[in-house]
């Protein structure tokens, strides 16, 4: 269960005042909640940054005319020691495929995960991001 | 269709061990492939700079008990100008829920739709990366 | 002069407790500092992206052996139509030199600059970072 | 001494198109320079990720006015482990100062170094680059 606490914070009335225009700008509903999404944002850097348990989203682009190149991916999937949650395949054109693979794991052995994905020849572009597993970010 | 051309470049010998023994360690199989990689890279980049055609994937982790948040986030997605291709949905917890949503568009308006999606109440982390859609990055 | 006003934010207690232990480690004195920080930090970036006034720094490494480089380099602080504020330069090895030029303009204006520098052949390796003037962050 | 070597790569002739517009546009007057810059960026991400030796450029904008700032920056450049090889100040306003400094050490210790200051009271933004130290990226 959450519990929510209140803290307060002083800082300088233009400072605040330009936070206000920018967060208004991109959508926020309150300035609590767009303090809270940069705690939460520090707070993922630093899981990140300790190797605890986090969720990464691996996007790759590959062609699928490139033999072999299926199955390696599907192989290397299997072999990881984190916990796949789900794959999404979209098809972009006729030779080209978007996948989206979640993870669970720690941040070296998901990092290093996507590393040997994006190596593998075919693949033409891929990103990782990395997120909570919603554990500690209430 | 493709076609393959050969450009050579020079560069000092030592730079160019350093790399091979990085690109070995991330796993790939041919420097020519790791060269391609960098290339293709700093295109998407320009893409993304230069509000080209792009794909995104945002990925979100939300609270499912935030009140009207499920509704807010399929509203968006249907009004969004762009093309939302797929989006995966995977439960984290009891609480949280990860979502992926993959989008298509130019990358201001893909980003200008990301950070509404990420400005909602309830709306724990996300992040958006942008890649190719395969057209110009054989 | 800067004149403070106070704001609350209510927070997950867990996540609170996460943000003090990180912040601790960091070196923060206080929690509202490390706050204000993360403000700060959103409202260069809001600048960065709207092509407002900043200061970049521009850290490149070349070969001073390299002919024409140094007269390239100071041709181009020259024509730019910013401001550069100083530039400091550091002996790395009998071959290198290190070079930092700070500059003031308008973002856009500030990467076009840093662009150009960096694609001078015999410049080795540079980044650019873009940080507030001083002007609307308190 | 350095000593060049000749290797060549295949690529599609759509995205060596592509990267040729891109890297014109930037300034560059050769394909091969741009990709060398490609691979130099490549061995310097893998230094910093490997806790190899660099040289750390940090950008801090702090204001003055703030009780004991000064005599805390001086003193944290003193203790640290690396070498302060420069530090140069900029009058940014009259509150207002930019201050460089620039550092040698071990990746994670600069890192570290960089914390510090910027946790500091008064230090109201700052960025830490890391590049090459001249040694492996000719």
């Amino acid at each position: 269960m959450s519990s929510l606490v209140r803290t307060g914070i002083s800082l300088d009335r233009e400072l605040l005042a330009r936070f206000d225009q920018v967060i208004r700008r991109k959508g926020y509903g309150s300035r609590s909640e767009a303090i809270r999404d940069l705690v939460r944002e520090h707070s993922v850097e630093a899981d990140v940054a300790h190797n605890k348990a986090i969720v990464g989203t691996l996007t790759v682009v590959y062609d699928h005319h490139q033999p072999r190149l299926a199955e390696r991916l599907i192989e290397a999937q299997h072999h990881y020691h984190g916990k796949v949650l789900a794959t999404t395949h979209v098809h972009l054109d006729a030779r080209h495929c978007l996948e989206v693979v979640i993870v669970k794991g720690r941040s070296a052995e998901v990092r290093h995960f996507a590393e040997h994905i994006l190596s593998l020849r075919g693949v033409k572009h891929g990103k990782l991001i990395m997120t909570t597993t919603g554990k500690r970010l209430k």
